[in-house]
């Protein structure tokens, strides 16, 4: 497996990663408030969306430029790597400016000229799953910004929409195609336990599972837990606590520690 | 409902309409072959693709702004309207230049820079839904268009993947969404049979099936029939020969002026 | 293609057929009443359900063996040839003295036993296609009915459950799956727009949708339409009036007479 | 949740339960050896097809009555209790004679009158989800058989068919089944990695992952992993050799002595 470097923090080098942060950066305090929470709490590298993709043009759709200056400050002063979403290929560039990693979102797995962008752009690049994705489409659109030059791509499970989706739970967390992706690639592939349940009570568990499942690492979002704090702006319900996440952390710790060798490796090369 | 006028053709006025054409440009005698075949058969506008979504990089792309320049000979020639996919934001302008109605694909669908920018281009919109959009996040799609206020937007369904994907079809044609769509919004839809089905032999009946449904019209993808035409570049599969594409268009004219009164208006309304 | 002849009615052999009738029989006077306007309005058939597989075992099961009289009475009286569903392997025999059609619904398509069973019963089957089930599972349960010699088997596509479901239809309509049975195997396949739809107001147009698309036959619920009738136990939301029905068969007798040769036998063999 | 006991065993007691053996039952001397290999590894239970549901009628269907003596003869030769699928509601009671506990597998999970037979059947049943089925649709199978006074039912997830089944994994295993299961109901619910991945070296990561999710157990199919043994008459791609079995059992030892105290059930019950 390649070992694909955000910042000074290895992805795919055998230790799972954990990116954490708000949904949405709203503003200064709350995505700092967030970027220390997630820093205490054992996280590698800080997350939080200046330009949000909402079904909507009427929903809350980012900070933009601002909202990218206040996550690189939260990330400079906490040392945490950022990643961010970038959504409009005319804008790769500035976001390539003030992220350590760019997110290609689910919605934009297939914007080609996206794709082709960021694989310039000389940035370490998140490779979200599309929602009925094919893995077979999802490696192609790695191919588009591999194509470019740029192998320093990890992928991201973060459920697909099935019959299942909607009832009790936002998506279906797809886990099958961690070890397919370890076989068919040298790229890391983590999971987005926020998106593909939908519901903050989920999030631990499907944490933990997705890394017993062997996945490189967990991107989550975080709320401050406080009460008196407002409600995010997005996606709400899949929040969790800077306790949870700190328990989340420290059952990867535990498990790196363990007395268990997990052989997965050999699992995946049996597969193929 | 609105009508939507593309050229001199308009789309919601009570008559079904049929985009005919290449899938893509492949040179400029093929597609104004293609673009006299489709007028001949009876076609009201003319496809092509000049800018191709492949799910490899590696696969022919599409002949750029040469296609587009081969695509509004052909349609001048016949005196065809022409839509034409845009994938690239930056690209958006240019393709207005060439093309009557500018489509957005599937892989598209939540591309909102795109949506936002070809709200703003002053020329009539078909968007295809995503292949597993709801409908909710359709229409949420057509708003961001609507917004920067054009509301010249025909929608189009392409058949979703479901679990029945792949094993004698390529998509599922969900037809059921057409009434849906004329409960919910002023808009047209149309449907396209080739993608749906992605088998020639099926797009026959998928089309008459669709009228029938009460689609406002149709997008086919026709090749020559030639014997010693090649193969098309892409989606050769689903290709139909004219002869069937005037069957089809017989068929909608047939019915047109056919005895039986269509209260499928009424049948929406009762819908809501 | 087969022709299977239920009663007198002939499936397969041309001309579509319409079953018609209540989702369950609740009482004489209701069944009676059904039948006599199915008749009315043309249809060839008549169902109706004495044993109801509930999600729940607390709603209403079906009338059972009185259910049965009740559906034969009407049957006798009208002419009709009834179809009706059979759940429970021990009540095959029961079952088949009181229906010219016995009917295996979605549930029980892989009940391998039942289909034993109804494979000996001597009388023609209805089989209805799982909720998920793919054209090679829907075969092959054919394949269960057919080893017992009993090869008078009509072919029933009802929706099958996707992401889209739920949203604005019931099921998924899968009007593909026709000339993909039509290319396999010489057996007829009808189509049940009142459960793929879900919504009585999208009944007639998925109805004349799929006769369009080349299937064998149609079957529907039906309720009275009179003001003062009680809603029906089961399934009302997708029931349709008399007038309605009418509307649909007069189509198909339309349809049968028109100009329009429908060559739909060679495209199926095209696909295979 | 209540602990449902089988044999000695109880499910739901706080320590997840493995249920190994092969997939058919063979012959005596092939489930004679799994079960002393199952027994060996420390498995809870054994599990074997006596009556298998094939696709196709001309598969092999299992050996009847004659592989549920040999079954009950495995289970007592090596004191595990031993789990069958019943498939036929006239066999209940004689499946019921050789069995500690009755499995009603997917394609029966609406096979209503066998679900009410099992309800009387004085035996624990374990209640598989159908391919396609909601937590609703489920949960009221398991009221058929709760109804008729029968409330020890384990409840087990399969994996679910999706448009990503097929590709690289023969189900879509979706574990957020889970939590959800325990918000809504008192019944333990375990799942089976054989079934949901299709692919023997998917199964030990499947099941270790599913464990962490916080399910109540497993249930797995084993072949002997001997060089000269044949290969299994059903399901050979999925079945796993002794050695992964014993390591995923200690992987459930380890954990359960582990210093990481599992805070599921709080999880769970801030989900509802």
């Amino acid at each position: 497996m390649r070992t694909i470097v955000v910042g000074n923090v290895p992805f795919g080098a055998g230790s799972p990663v954990v990116i954490a942060g708000p949904c949405a950066v709203e503003n200064a305090e709350q995505t700092l408030e967030l970027a220390r929470l997630a820093k205490a709490s054992g996280a590698d590298a800080l997350r939080g969306g200046a330009f949000k993709p909402r079904t909507s043009p009427h929903d809350f759709q980012g900070l933009g430029l601002e909202g990218l200056k206040i996550l690189r400050a939260a990330g400079d002063e906490t040392g945490l790597p950022v990643v961010t979403e970038v959504i409009d290929v005319r804008l790769v560039e500035t976001v390539a400016r003030y992220a350590d990693m760019l997110q290609v979102g689910s919605r934009s797995m297939q914007n080609y000229p996206l794709l082709v962008e960021v694989g310039r752009a000389g940035k370490p690049v998140l490779l979200k799953r599309g929602m009925s994705a094919s893995l077979c489409e999802w490696l192609g659109s790695a191919e588009y910004i591999a194509k470019e030059g740029n192998l320093e791509i990890v992928l991201c499970e973060r459920g697909i929409r099935t019959g299942a989706s909607g009832e009790f739970s936002r998506f279906t967390l797809d886990l099958n195609v961690i070890p397919a992706v370890h076989a068919e690639t040298f790229l890391p592939v983590i999971v987005d336990p926020s998106h593909s349940t939908g519901v903050a009570s989920m999030v631990e568990h499907a944490s933990c599972s997705a890394i017993e499942y062997g996945c490189d690492g967990l991107i989550i979002e975080i709320s401050s837990g406080r009460a008196d704090a407002p409600r995010p702006m997005c996606d709400a319900d899949q929040a969790i606590d800077p306790a949870v996440l700190g328990r989340i952390i420290r059952f990867i710790r535990d498990r790196q520690e363990g007395t268990r060798p997990r052989e997965w490796f050999s699992a995946s090369a049996a597969y193929s």
